[in-house]
């Protein structure tokens, strides 16, 4: 299934895209999409059954704002220097474990809401990224099994960031990852059925129409198990946190001087295969 | 005003500590306490009205557990190396700014709640620290009146950490400060009027019954007002955000070899001038 969550920002409702690509309002069958809904197996249940049996709404798209794709967002946990692309373009060795930081739920918008570029920034960055949604309480968890059995679904995440922020201003890298706007997530959660392979999944982005970004989900150094698993001893996940797992090579950060970085004007186009697309016209602050 | 939330996990009410000490229950006069009350002033109101025309119930507290003062908390911003003694005893360099780094609101537990060593840590350390509640949004702050204005209380946080988690495992501090139960809060939100000079209060930690850190805020190396400037510049603060401001000397960390890192069985005692006292027992997770 497809989730999302369409209108405008904060009186967003739940809805599904069928597989003949039409728009199908939720408000029937649930209150919304979050990870209420996910450690529910039961209301998960009922919306399959509404999808089978073709009762749902159809509701009409034109300008119909599409927000980010889960509602109250614990966590998002992410992950840093996770291709092998990634690395080699910043010349840093591969990391002998996952490198974690972290976003606060408040940087996330809709996949094509503004995004802001800070006051005084000079380096403002893109990053495609797989987000993998978590659906049941992770703790300790030993094995690949249980960390796959604890995902809700996967989407497409644009983890903005502001390099100087970021790595020159004193310290850890959040301070360049939390302004405003910088986790626009969508446009839908694809459950876990839609994806077979996580580890095999094409992410681009372009900027101003040119490809910028183009890499697999094979490169990862450490696939969406192992790092779900490998946060698990460290964080207790929660269904509603989202690990964003990385980005592949092709970032300003990785081009050679002067860096491209972004600018008001721009606009950012990304996708991964099978969880659709995203586009953001940059804007100041 | 000393606000609070009594009961059991999850399931907290709002309460008052009143001027004779005596706990009264708020539940007539506010659903809870969070962001959203922080930015109602027609409600602050009423709670005084309703404080002043003495009628609300008194609750008893015996065998009452205290939770968090604050519900639905929204990111905790952590502030790294900020008071001079700190620094010293780790011989680090005084920041020339904020060193910022996050902790998850999932982390937060009540101010006598057990906190659970992780699985596979020799390193958990104490932290006490004055912590700001954030009451009204805060962007780009140009003055420290502004930045004052934002606050809407203050309270006493454990900004638990595990050294090799979080400097010894490849990357951002992050990684040692969000294990589950890391980050008692409370006993109360004192609002400003209660404290009037958030930069004349002594803080103090105790383990064991044995006194560890002694600290006065007066040795902040970037004072409350100037970290909330200073954060809004990366970050909007939300109602409901909360600033954990730093720690003093007397961490484990800094202690000559062997370190006294917390052990399953340990008492950790903390409390800060007119913020009130917290009581955690160690365990394994």
């Amino acid at each position: 299934m497809k989730l999302l969550r369409v209108g405008p920002v904060g009186a967003e409702r739940p809805a599904l895209l069928d597989e003949e690509g039409a728009l199908r309002d939720l408000t029937s069958v649930v209150d919304d999409v979050d990870g209420r809904l996910f450690a529910d197996r039961a209301a998960l249940e009922r919306v399959r059954a509404a999808v089978g049996a073709r009762i749902l709404p159809v509701l009409d798209p034109t300008g119909l704002r599409t927000g980010p794709p889960v509602a109250r967002i614990g966590k998002i946990v992410c992950v840093g220097l996770n291709y092998h692309s990634h690395a080699a373009e910043l010349r840093v060795r591969v990391p002998s474990e996952p490198v974690l930081f972290l976003k606060a739920a408040d940087t996330v918008v809709g996949p094509d809401d503004t995004v802001l570029i800070p006051r005084g920034s000079e380096k403002t960055d893109w990053e495609v990224e797989l987000a993998v949604v978590i659906g049941r309480t992770a703790r300790y968890l030993d094995t690949d099994e249980e960390a796959l059995a604890a995902v809700a679904g996967y989407t497409l995440a644009h983890d903005v960031s502001e390099r100087a922020f970021q790595m020159e201003r004193g310290g850890q890298w959040d301070k360049g990852k939390n302004c405003e706007t910088f986790n626009p997530l969508g446009p839908w959660l694809a459950t876990p059925d839609e994806i077979p392979d996580p580890q095999s999944l094409r992410l681009r982005l372009w900027v101003n129409g040119t490809l910028k970004q183009d890499g697999t989900t094979a490169d990862q150094i450490f696939p969406v198990a192992e790092l779900i698993r490998y946060v698990s001893r460290f964080m207790t996940l929660h269904p509603g946190d989202i690990i964003n797992t990385g980005t592949p090579g092709g970032v300003a950060l990785g081009h050679p001087e002067p860096k491209p970085y972004l600018r008001a004007g721009d606009v950012v186009e990304l996708e991964i295969d099978g969880l659709g697309r995203q586009r953001q016209v940059l804007k100041e602050a």
